[in-house]
């Protein structure tokens, strides 16, 4: 994909996503080198699986290796930041609303280029957007959050529908990008404004 | 594989694969997104590892989307049929052991069909047959229940064995197919009913 | 690769990481089956997704099932030691040691050999190291001990700078194999014998 500034905002996505990643790990006392591991795995983590089933190997990070760099320092960036106290909460959380909006479309985006059905885009931009923080929160030893808190997956769902909507209609490439990473991002902001939540589903029994 | 209900025997057991991971959302009062992810994880998470493992990519479901719809599709019929109460528990433990006889053939066949080794066939059998679910108690926060109870593992690792000497031997591939699915189902229904378990290893210290 | 013994030693490092793994299967009560797949995946977890990445699939184990055989062996021979109670627990870590460093320069070494950067050499090698391990705690329910403990990932991290290092400069490939074996291996040894650890990061909050 040659949309401008999708690749920055990829760097930006992968950045934000290690500095999560990094703070998890220094939630459970980790060492730095697990602070870089799970920041590495928060921020890489979906597009290998998505690359990995797609057989688009080797795995983005291996052919631009970029991704590990700017994923390592920022996961010790943080570490440095979080000595000084200086972790800006509020404004991560929504720095990672803008990463998950434009990993989604990335990762719907590669499915289609490859010539895969509109039902696999939908999967793997979900799995792009979604799956690092799954990783993250089993390595730290939690059911991961994606699959509980305020809309999160359901927000990477309808960004990718938006976009795979687009992309079967004749609007240009760029346009479908940039409007399912703004469905995505706009309904992920909402629910943290408002704490939307899809409503749970409770089961006793085996 | 062109063997006659092969391919809707397939099917079944995602269906049954994403019933169990959608319940296992329920369990751990999960979101209607936590319950589609599990279920769909549940369902193809072994064929993935397989075939990425086989380097037969782009995995199966990525091939044929069909196995999304239906796992995505049983997980929400889940969510309406609890809430009705209307879950046939006794029912679908049986249907799962059908599930997994199936996987685990399927499993089997496709390393052998493209030309790997015996050895390979048994290991990527088994894993097609078990690691949907041990993703799924993974993703609960669980040890897996696959490493623990009833002969399950081994009802596929017994089926594939079957079906692994079957295919040496001169008999049609339809023969082995169906000599190793009923093996592993008869062997899993055997342990269900009379709580049959492998010895279970105990030790202590590091 | 074909520089002499390493061949052997990656077989030594593959059941020494075997016994690992069904030790700790004992320690969490699993079955039988559960040992051998505890056993299986820490020996062969870091590899297969060192080459599900690099896109060397079918995986080494695919093309090369002794690493199957030797690995569920172990884990076999280890419950039989365990009830004869002859377990040499000091011997063991330190043969583990000698696993991680051979693991390492191999993962580093292949993904020179296919032509990869350094930068994902160096990652490579420790993903090849360190994953089996972190697999094995996650399917115990534990934090991954290598993200906490004494110099271990760090270890692998050091060795396969130092392999990456020797294969820029004119060294033959045997002395840049060597170099790094010898580096991870006495960093590791040395953490074991001193109780070297990384400065952890701890951090409250969000």
């Amino acid at each position: 994909m040659d949309v401008p500034y999708i690749y920055w905002l990829d760097l930006f996505g992968t950045a934000v996503f290690a500095i999560s990643g990094a703070l998890a790990a220094g939630r459970k006392n980790l060492d730095l080198f697990g602070v870089i591991v799970l920041g590495l795995v928060t921020a890489v983590g979906g597009g290998t699986l998505r690359d990995a089933t797609l057989g688009a190997t080797p795995v983005f990070w291996v052919v631009d290796p970029v991704y590990i760099i700017v994923a390592s320092t920022a996961a010790l960036v943080t570490v440095v930041l979080a000595r000084l106290d200086r972790i800006p909460h509020g404004l991560l959380v929504r720095a990672d609303a803008l990463g998950l909006a434009t990993f989604t479309v990335i990762g719907a985006d590669k499915a289609l280029s490859l010539g895969f059905s509109p039902v696999i885009a939908l999967v793997t931009g979900v799995m792009t957007g979604c799956f690092g923080g799954m990783i993250r929160d089993l390595l730290c030893g939690e059911i991961p959050l994606v699959l509980q808190k305020e809309i999160y997956a359901t927000a990477a769902l309808f960004g990718a529908a938006v976009y795979v909507g687009a992309w079967l209609s004749p609007a240009p490439t760029a346009v479908a990008i940039w409007g399912g990473l703004f469905a995505a991002l706009i309904l992920r902001l909402a629910a943290i404004r408002w704490h939307l939540q899809l409503p749970v589903f409770t089961h006793e029994g085996r």
